[in-house]
């Protein structure tokens, strides 16, 4: 057994090596390697992700981690869970003839450049046969994940283990009955004055401002830096090595400002595992849900706060004395909570945003279980949009072919941007049985929050699923409930609605 | 021999891109990743050196090498060549007993972490034993390179191949003669007013500068980008991604001008391999000796002459309207081209940079053959620098601990720094058989020096050896002279001596 126990320690730094390989390489392309590039990149990319599969899959693996779970007696808890994972991935991948995942391999490739040029010139029936095309393969791939599992379950659980439509149905039902009303009453009430955070904001005083602001969410700069990107993401190799990024715009000054608030969210995750689960498979947020519930807690709960504003107020009025003269907390407060039914899901605010999701959900539902076609699907898409947010959606481009998601293969994804938020408030909710969220902050006791999550949540990295970490946390089951209060809370007061 | 082909390009693809990720490691690491990441880095770099010492170790590569080399008839130029330079590494490599190279690497290790240490401390005695330890491996090392060498001539060969002290020792004694008069007439002259290049320059126009220069030079910017680090450096990892950095300091605006120009020499030969070659070990500039020469070419005989001032003014004095309100191409020329004997050579100006190699040969020398020891070189240092530069050493800090190389085992590599500059006159030289290089400056005609160069140096790679580079550009031998009187005539003129 020992000997066993040796051999799965190898797997694992090896395996590490070749993905923290892969992450530098991904890393490097969106952040400092010229557009050339990716002419000679491809044959290491390809080198690489070879490696990982025959690693993963080779006959000494499988037989090595049945051994050990057969055996799971003998073995401690940490290595049990690490085997169980590398079980799910090797699973999905056995199970996939490997002449078909070649095949969709080369298809995503092709459509996702198919899609660009498609939302480009707004020609939706461009990029149609590689839709249908995708969601085939979905269909087939759900039947290898789990035959017995309705198709769209089984990829839903792909992202977040254990969520089915059992969960995500009621979820969505309910905040369509609690948020549409509010949504549609704002549509109509006047908006307060945003415009001194419309003017022009030097590029390198807002690289100032991310540092000042991860500074202020208590971020350890030693182990994490930040870098620019046409999109904002987080990545991590280990705990000692987390990176975020932004991208600047002269004139959203906000846009950056939330990204680095949201990304070092994700990060403060990333940097408290623990100590012994570091190059293995344990070794990261457990879920995307639960990282979203972490971004969207820094981002919103914390950083969209009333109390909020007293932290961030003096920062802006020091590097941008002459813009925010006149602008007082109350004042900030308003324009960074604008609520507004908008087109674009990336650009959503705190209140809307979920919505959009409600919307991806209900059309991939349909699209899997053929109830819905892919030639009728861009007009469902204007239907909801028109019916849940108010709003008139009047090309594909700005319709349908907004998200990258469907051209790259990712069916069931979306829901975990919207659950993460119902976390971020069910969590809130569970740490005021000890102490106040919003005195934290007003008193700028951030790191008493951190700490909170570090113990409860950040800590286990993925030794637990989901369902368990809200567990542990909140001491229940998942209720979204919590999450549409605080939503309609915050903005009818707002709004005086 | 088809299938050996077959066999030795996937050897090629393997290679490159286990060097390929090396190198993005190694590029992250210096520019983007957070400092305390080294601690999570090192597993993934055992694990890459391994497998590429593994790969070029192993019994089939050196099968495959060897028969290829055994039916050079049956092979191509090029395949040739690359098996050439493969059996170069693999002799040195397989020469040394494998313990001897781990101990090795862990000493060096240890050394470098040392000297930095004995460097802050201006503590000397702290380096000796392990500077004397690396001198006694280089020593054995030189014998596993070539017995019948003597030990420095098989150091150097390392670094510039086909170069010793055989060309070496005319070549530093010759210049001993031709530039010690002018540097120390130098050191009695008045200097020209250079107050306006102290000035403080925010770094964001700094980069600005940077991204403007970079086009001067005519560097496609898709195939090449500009990042940020301590030291200045350039690294490539095919002709389609380059990547060069530099470092800014807000008084020292010149500093970071010329390293891009500097690091933008070597990036043009790199992009300009040829096509054929990619992926490959010919894909790279030959020596360090000629990638010194064209970072050099950019750097002085472009940047720095008189006609370069034509072209770089107006952007000065468009980006720094008021700190280059009152200044004119004359006066920046002499203020770019400030000759002064100097205490470090990464500082020293264009004139006295290469007696800074010298005296670095010379201790070199003494000191693989014996006849100097560790503990008498600090003075023997102290001593040089005086008589060649006129310039009293203060402490080992700024004396014989100035630069790392000795820490990291690089016995030999200096002289390649100062041969550079040589070949660049002499190239120089070679080009105005055609036209004249400082008209093409003058008329901002920069690329036809640039396709020059492409033609006759840069897309050869390393297909050919450095001596024959020279021979099939300069259609001569090594010639250093042109290199001395391109300085004295320079500098005699400026100082008007």
């Amino acid at each position: 057994m020992e000997q066993k126990i040796t051999q799965f320690n190898n797997y694992k730094k090896i395996m590490h090596a070749l993905s923290h390989l892969n992450g530098v390489l991904y890393f490097d392309a969106a952040t400092s390697a010229p557009k050339g590039s990716y002419i000679s990149r491809a044959t290491t990319t390809e080198y690489l992700s070879g490696e990982m599969f025959s690693l993963l899959t080779s006959p000494e693996t499988i037989d090595l981690v049945n051994y050990l779970l057969e055996n799971n007696d003998k073995i401690d808890k940490q290595t049990h869970r690490e085997c169980v994972l590398v079980k799910r991935e090797l699973d999905k991948l056995l199970k996939m003839p490997k002449e078909e995942f070649v095949e969709y391999q080369v298809l995503l490739n092709e459509s996702s450049s198919i899609w660009e040029k498609a939302k480009k010139t707004n020609d939706y029936n461009l990029f149609k046969p590689y839709l249908k095309k995708i969601i085939e393969f979905n269909i087939k791939m759900a039947a290898y994940i789990d035959p017995k599992k309705q198709p769209y379950d089984a990829l839903l659980g792909q992202f977040e283990y254990g969520f089915s439509t059992k969960d995500y149905d009621p979820y969505f039902k309910s905040m369509q009955e609690s948020l549409v009303p509010t949504i549609l009453a704002i549509n109509e009430a006047g908006q307060p004055d945003s415009s001194f955070l419309d003017l022009s904001y030097p590029i390198y005083k807002q690289r100032e401002l991310s540092d000042r602001v991860m500074a202020l969410l208590g971020i350890d700069r030693e182990y994490c830096n930040i870098s620019e990107s046409e999109h904002p993401f987080t990545t991590n190799f280990s705990k000692y090595d987390v990176r975020i990024t932004t991208h600047y715009h002269e004139n959203m000054m906000a846009s950056s400002l939330y990204s680095v608030i949201h990304e070092g969210g994700h990060a403060i995750y990333e940097l408290n595992t623990a100590d012994e689960y570091q190059y293995g498979p344990l070794a990261s947020g457990t879920s995307l849900g639960l990282h979203e519930s972490q971004s969207r807690f820094y981002e919103n709960i914390i950083g969209r706060s009333r109390e909020f504003m007293t932290l961030l107020l003096p920062i802006l009025k020091e590097l941008f004395p002459n813009e925010f003269e006149n602008v007082n907390e109350d004042m900030l407060y308003r324009a960074l909570n604008i609520a507004k039914p908008s087109l674009i899901r990336t650009e959503a605010d705190e209140l809307t945003y979920s919505m959009h999701v409600l919307i991806r959900y209900e059309l991939e539902k349909q699209l899997i279980a053929g109830t819905l076609s892919v030639d009728d699907a861009a007009q469902a898409w204007k239907d909801m949009y028109k019916s849940y947010l108010g709003v008139n959606v009047p090309d594909d481009t700005t319709g349908i072919l907004q998200d990258s998601h469907w051209a790259g293969g990712a069916f069931g994804y979306f829901p975990t941007y919207s659950i993460g938020s119902a976390y971020s408030s069910q969590i809130k909710n569970a740490i005021e049985k000890e102490f106040s969220v919003n005195e934290a902050i007003q008193s700028g006791n951030i790191s008493k929050i951190t700490k909170w999550l570090n113990e409860n949540i950040h800590k286990h990295g993925s030794m637990y699923d989901p369902k368990e970490i809200l567990q542990l946390s909140c001491k229940e089951d998942f209720i979204p409930q919590y999450y549409f209060d605080y939503l309609n809370n915050k903005f009818k007061a707002l709004y005086n609605l």
